[in-house]
């Protein structure tokens, strides 16, 4: 990954870049899988920078220290693709915020596969044991963590795959983990998904709450890393052009969902114990990215930018030895909102 | 796991706990494979709860605040076996120390197996696919992580394994992780462990060297999270005598090697710079932990007691977006040391 100076103003091969020449275009499609538009790659790539660019000046509003965020850009010279890395540290409101955009040509190992999309791995059944599986991903990811700890953190993610033997698919979600809850800012943050899903599929949120609450899952634990909001991948039961049409929806989104909240809690005062809490809560974080998250492990199994992958990470995290919060307590009653999901709406 | 007020004299089932009667003797031995004598299990218990005591002590001396290990007991009423997790947290001179015993009867998947040791998956061939494996593992882990970035974390492991097959086999070792390079202690910490290994076999000082240089390597970071010391796993080329010996040698000069450096370095003076360049590399230490490590991995997939699993954790750990430190300074010196390994004797 070697950093540029300047930022490109694409990061896709330059056979992918232009109307009506697009790999996409070639895919030789596996019976039954709907179509994907030739431009698909370019489409997806304009989608994703123009969110980063509109989150990032949002992100930068609600913060307010002038602080604007630090943009890396880099490219694979040899393979094509690359990335835009976009980070916000230690800022008024935010400690870390990190918006990533990128767009990558690889081969991935067949275990990666698996990370990447359970049901790929099917449908890829053709590649025989071990042999690496050629693919394109182009994505948007990102997590904010805020100082406060009654602001909660947000993550978003989506992204676009091909495998080069016709196979696509998008997957995605955006969702909240608070260190306290508000019902209030939960019902909010739920209400701003349930609404977008809603003009795409009427079945979409329920679905994909559940699928986020299931995936979000520190298993070890038997807790969440938060209280979801939604969560789908390996999804292709449609034209690629009406999921395309639902992740930019939701990418467009993730400020309404997530900036009243920020503003709301912003100011609110808080102490030394509640700011251990909110580290013990960044203590899960961190073991959900290292252990469960697909997108973290399939970008160090793939050779991905770790500075990249890991912005992911909190500032600072915590471990205390069997640390539990007493019964009825705040901090208890976020707990239990992580062992056993609510329904918001 | 339920904890138990009283800490009983052994964690064993009672047919493995009396002389003359144990299920080691039962093995039906895999060929070529070494013997095994027939009370090892519950030799390597107490040898284990010995070193547990001893190595408690001598830390609470180095530490002198006046507090003790907190102890932690606990058994698997259905399965048998069960264990002791000591910790001192936040003392005067260690921010958070452990020290577990556990002995386990469990039925690990597969692949937990292939992380508990990959050579074992050859041996149990047998098994078919997806088919869970009994066994048994009894052992000792530790991490010291102190408050002060010139006294070195230390860690150490030694373990006893058998599966229901006739498989057995021990693997262990004793590595440093400092935060600042200080030749004259990486030299007292490998000299001690060579000069026990010598004891035993020429060859296993260099062997178990640099395997523990190949195993503690953060792959996606090209970097190891320390300076290493000894690791072997998977052991069973001789006698389980012999091996059983050299394990509690070694977990016998734990201190000898590890205490003297915490006296020397324990009141030096330190900057915020220097404490932030240490949370820095327990940040590391937490990736390597949760993303490589066997123990650990093992642990999270059998459903071992995750507070005694994660107690390796620091108390607190940092991420900041692609830190690099400036060519020719001590950390710079760490870092290349931990990319580079080095012969300290």
């Amino acid at each position: 990954h070697e950093n540029v100076s300047e930022t490109p103003d694409s990061l896709l091969r330059e056979n992918d870049r232009h109307a009506g020449f697009s790999t996409s275009r070639d895919l030789k499609h596996l019976e039954g899988l709907p179509p994907v538009h030739p431009q698909m790659r370019a489409r997806f790539e304009s989608m994703i920078r123009a969110a980063q660019d509109s989150i990032c000046k949002a992100l930068e509003e609600a913060d307010g220290s002038g602080k604007n965020f630090h943009e890396d850009a880099w490219i694979r010279e040899a393979d094509g693709g690359g990335g835009i890395s976009k980070v916000l540290q230690q800022g008024n409101v935010f400690e870390k915020a990190g918006v990533n955009v990128s767009v990558v040509y690889g081969t991935m190992p067949p275990e990666a596969l698996q990370a990447a999309s359970p049901g790929a791995v099917a449908r890829n059944a053709g590649y025989g044991g071990g042999e690496r599986v050629p693919f394109f991903a182009a994505g948007i990811s990102s997590v904010i963590h805020p100082w406060n700890p009654h602001v909660p953190t947000m993550h978003f993610n989506y992204r676009y795959f091909e495998t080069e033997r016709g196979m696509w698919w998008m997957g995605g979600g955006t969702d909240l983990t608070p260190s306290y809850l508000y019902e209030s800012d939960a019902r909010h943050f739920h209400g701003v998904l349930k609404s977008v899903c809603d003009r795409h599929d009427s079945t979409y949120y329920t679905r994909f709450k559940k699928w986020c609450d299931e995936y979000f899952l520190i298993r070890h634990r038997g807790e969440r890393r938060g209280i979801g909001g939604i969560f789908f991948d390996d999804l292709n039961d449609r034209p690629a052009e009406e999921i395309f049409n639902f992740s930019t929806d939701m990418a467009n989104h993730v400020v309404d969902a997530y900036v009243p909240i920020v503003e709301r809690r912003k100011h609110t005062p808080y102490t030394d114990e509640q700011k251990r809490w909110q580290q013990l809560r960044r203590g899960r974080y961190v073991e959900f990215n290292l252990v469960y998250d697909r997108g973290t492990v399939f970008g160090l199994k793939t050779g991905g930018r770790i500075e990249s992958i890991l912005m992911s990470l909190p500032l600072t995290a915590r471990w205390e030895y069997d640390h539990q919060p007493a019964e009825g307590t705040p901090e208890w009653d976020l707990l239990d909102a992580c062992k056993h999901p609510r329904e918001w709406l």
